[in-house]
């Protein structure tokens, strides 16, 4: 039969049910109007996905079932498939809490279609417990509840039956992770189908990755290809959060055909409907839209920092936000992103200078702030330092055991850090308050992984909107709102330029030095520490660099490599120096870090989770270490 | 037959194999030497537990496995039982990385007996995911394994059968949470009874909480009991952190005879050997210590606190700490600990007053620091932030879009912040790092729940020692400071009675006001927020309210609420007012907040996992709110 099909991309508010439940009665009322069968909304539509142990209030829950419910009773004239939370009183889960599924109700007719022996609704099958999801902390899966009650998991995986204008369709209904079928055992969607499934609908909450929907795209069309029936695919949009990063939900709800070919997708970062028809005879799929072309970089990374930012901003209420401006690309590619999101007109920025500030840098953030057009202002910080300075040094202390006093004495590195924080956390945090609104964190993810930050000074802020991009996409993003989007030079060309420099002391001013860091190899090394799924480490390094294959491995260009490091005890020296940091003090700084907005593979935060540890070298990293220093 | 035990209640350096290891043949050794038949060491005593996502390492992997070798070679002449992690090749756990296990050994005479089929060690059945852990994140378990397999996980349950002195012996091993039966629909120790174990032993690493080895105790006793065999314990002391908290393991490690009488421990944080022989026929344990009597507030918060706070220090290398002094009781209590732990000579106390602080807590701050024989040193803010306040209202603003120039505006609350953070963030950073060493945040768990604190003013430091504890805790501690630990009145008996205040303003002064906090009802209203099992929200405490009993569930006086809030307006204005602060904007601050020592039921942090949302009131709430504001 031909069945007319609605996703309901809708943006998700997590943590408040009492907002998304209206957006919901608003689109089954929509979905109705259009005339159509089946309406998909996403995966716990209703409570919100990441809204960490928020799940443990029980008067939460409350709320949740209760518009469960009233969305069932609104299913009049359509059949409404939605995701959500649900509790099974008299169980409980493996913490002694009560016990709570990812659930997925289809209901037709303000009655529950389908379910299990004493469930009406679908469980999640297949949990994801890695990056930056926790589903076994809060959810018993269908294959835990099979376990505990004697039944087969494979048995209990049918198709929902529904009857549509008096002929009987079989719907094979999951959630999510239930698709994603490369590591479980156990293939939903092929069961579902062997179960006479004549169409898979997942229902998700997925949040956007670069690269993803090229990967689900593959592995989406591979399915319905090998079930030979479509899949429909419906996704939310909007920002979840998990405290130490930010998620975008970028939608692209899509439909395979049964020949496994995608025929439709919403668009991204939208709120809207995807209609299409399916023809359960025929496999084949009629759209209304075509299908959206997927974004390549640096168009995806300006895209999703820009909508993740704009949505937290929203959601915390910051409506201006104050940038502190030095001169370099972070900052300027922060203040543009901001301009851009805000308008000019809401973003202050500072140039905080001291005596170690160029001409050439402080002129650069003047122009950056007359193209933008924004509020600037400049606020030298060096009598502050002075006194800070002349009071630490001179201020006696007391040993009130000896009855002595002595002075504190300050090296270089403390000066430097007094600085630092002079600048974020004296004025630009105080500035901020008075502008109305918040600051903005500018460390990129190079000077994230090695801690290459002062405490308080420039690890701190609202939001690290550039905290997961290597500094190769600060540059290329900053390229792309010259090019595309302000359409002229509002960060002027310099900027892209000179050596990228802290200037908090004389040898590190733009013209004499620059940072430590050589970014076009070390962004590589360290994103091959954190972004490789089997995470590469100095033995890995080492290993590929005694094979000559470093360069390809780690994907930077081999003259780099040799031109940086003349010698492998030179090489092995700097990845000695990289690694103590990225595993060691770094990860301090990391801690109290800023939310840092995710979109790659691998995100700092609750994406990565982190010990403070002493940096570990493994035995072979010892034995290879040995061999190249003595060739 | 009578075995002679030996646990090796060992101190286990989470992320570092290579200290580990040689520890561990050092206990082999000594257990042989003590003629054990029988050495039991904790799980995942090799690779550490807490070490984050370290464990997607494949080098760090390696090692742990090379390890375990070495380990299972060593065990001549005694069977050493001892948790690790296994990698199975070939296999995938669900996120696509190598298969894992939380797995133990048993190694008799460097051969491993026991396991399963294709597998020659026992895998962990339960698996935490709740609080601080995260088991399904990085291991599969042997339910899992099963259901892939197809095997029967109750038939895999069978105990080991060891031959010991020529006769044979079947042990049940297990894995901590294994033992933990209470929501599991498997029963792990008793399935293993069932199976003939005539002994069973528990390799646990299991973070101390306030309360825990009374549950404990229970639990276990109730378990040797039911099986009518005999139940070993072994758990390792130290610490371990997931970064936002750290978790000390008090070890305590206890034998149970088959009655349930807990008959012999470990002396707890201490690394040792608990020697004991089983009697396989009676049940019986002969010990060769007795049970270290458990030790109740305020005796156990000290010890845990001091405990925790010694070894993490030792591990980031830090030999003094700066404390900011303000004359109230939290820095009070802070200092007097770090001077126990660290000795005074290796403290520096700073007191920086501005015009608003008063006589009283300036001279209390100076009688604290002498009498502990502290560094101490007055450093005024009064200049800096004068500085700071005429910088920003001075300094024109220009709007680049209409070439206007403006002056920035300074709040109460504004100029207040720029206090905190000169204290804190301009002054303390640099003297701490000039001292050598890192500095307090002296935050208590009540502050910490409502962000009752400055960014990068309070909320900053290396360590949150007292971030777990209520106001009425840290006074408890302070008085068992004086009376026990320095026998003294070395915190000023003033310190105990003033009223608490931030003294930011002229009306908070001591003397004058004080915090908005009414610490004696709001530390038991935050309390059940955080650490009440089902988590309780603004809905409970008007349900309670209502019903007369809100004081009896939260556990504070009833007079405290009945003197604060005469009418029920008030009441539920105050709820709305912290609630909001609970759930809202204090949760930005917690991500960006140091480590926070963990003991009690549930510390903010990775243990209490929270999410950036917009404060929710449920249904129940409105309406218990309508009807309490008509009467």
């Amino acid at each position: 039969m031909k069945l007319k099909i609605v996703c309901g991309q809708m943006e998700v508010t997590p943590g408040r049910p009492d907002v998304n439940f209206p957006k919901i009665l608003k689109a089954i009322e929509q979905a109705r109007y259009l005339g159509a069968d089946i309406l998909l909304l996403p995966e716990m539509c209703v409570p919100g996905y990441l809204i960490g142990d928020l799940w443990e209030q029980e008067t939460y829950l409350d709320d949740c079932e209760y518009y469960n419910e009233e969305i069932i009773k609104a299913s009049q004239g359509l059949c409404v498939m939605f995701g959500s939370v649900v509790r099974e009183a008299g169980k409980l889960n493996e913490d002694g809490r009560v016990r709570k599924y990812n659930a997925a109700f289809a209901a037709q007719d303000g009655k529950i279609v389908g379910g299990y022996w004493g469930h009406d609704y679908v469980i999640k099958t297949s949990m994801p417990n890695y990056r930056e999801f926790d589903d076994y902390r809060h959810f018993y899966s269908l294959t835990k509840l099979c376990a505990e009650e004697g039944h087969d998991v494979v048995e209990a995986l049918q198709p929902l039956e529904l009857t549509i204008r008096g002929e009987k369709v079989r719907i094979g209904l999951m959630l999510c992770e239930d698709g994603w079928t490369e590591n479980y055992y156990l293939n939903v969607p092929q069961t579902l189908t062997e179960h006479g499934a004549q169409l898979l609908c997942n229902l998700s909450c997925s949040p956007y990755t670069l690269g993803k929907n090229h990967k689900r795209n593959r592995l989406f069309s591979a399915q319905a290809k090998q079930a030979g029936i479509p899949l429909v695919y419906c996704n939310n949009v909007g920002i979840q959060n998990n405290g130490k990063n930010i998620f975008t939900y970028d939608g692209y709800s899509s439909a395979y055909n049964g020949r496994g070919e995608l025929i439709t997708s919403a668009e991204i970062y939208t709120e809207c409907f995807l209609e299409f028809t399916v023809d359960t005879v025929t496999g084949a799929i009629l759209p209304t839209v075509p299908v959206a072309p997927l974004l390549e970089e640096p168009v995806s990374v300006y895209k999703s920092l820009r909508y993740g930012t704009e949505l937290f901003l929203k959601q915390c209420g910051i409506k201006r936000m104050t940038i502190g401006l030095s001169g370099g690309i972070d900052s300027a590619v922060t203040a543009a992103m901001y301009a851009d999101i805000l308008g000019p007109e809401n973003i202050l920025l500072l140039n905080l200078p001291s005596q170690y500030n160029s001409d050439t840098t402080k002129n650069l953030a003047y122009r950056l702030a007359q193209s933008l057009g924004a509020n600037y202002g400049v606020i030298p910080i060096s009598q502050s330092y002075e006194h800070t300075v002349e009071q630490l040094s001179t201020t006696p202390i007391t040993n009130f055991s000896t009855g002595a006093s002595f002075n504190l004495e300050l090296s270089t590195l403390i000066k430097e850090n007094i600085q630092a924080r002079d600048r974020g956390a004296r004025i630009i945090a105080a500035a901020s308050a008075a502008f109305g609104g918040a600051f903005s964190c500018n460390s990129n993810k190079a000077e994230i992984s090695v801690g290459y930050a002062t405490f308080y000074g420039d690890i701190c802020g609202a939001l690290a909107m550039i905290g997961d991009i290597w500094k190769y996409q600060v540059y290329a993003l900053g390229r792309y709102l010259n090019e595309v989007i302000f359409q002229r030079e509002v960060i002027p060309e310099d900027i892209f330029t000179i050596r990228p420099s802290a200037e908090l002391s004389d040898a590190q001013t733009v013209g004499k030095g620059g940072d430590p860091l050589i970014y076009p190899y070390h962004d590589y090394l360290l994103r091959s520490f954190i972004e490789n799924w089997h995470k590469t480490t100095p033995a890995d390094i080492l290993r590929w660099y005694k094979a000559g294959t470093l360069a390809q491995e780690i994907g930077c260009s081999k003259d780099i490599i040799v031109a940086s490091f003349p010698t492998p005890a030179d090489f092995i020296a700097d990845l000695e120096r990289w690694w103590r940091l990225f595993a060691g003090f770094s990860v301090a700084k990391r801690i109290q870090a800023p939310p840092i907005l995710a979109i790659t593979k691998r995100s700092f935060g609750y994406d990565h989770r982190e010990a403070q540890l002493s940096p570990y070298f493994s035995r072979e990293f010892y034995q290879l270490k040995e061999e190249l220093l003595r060739n």
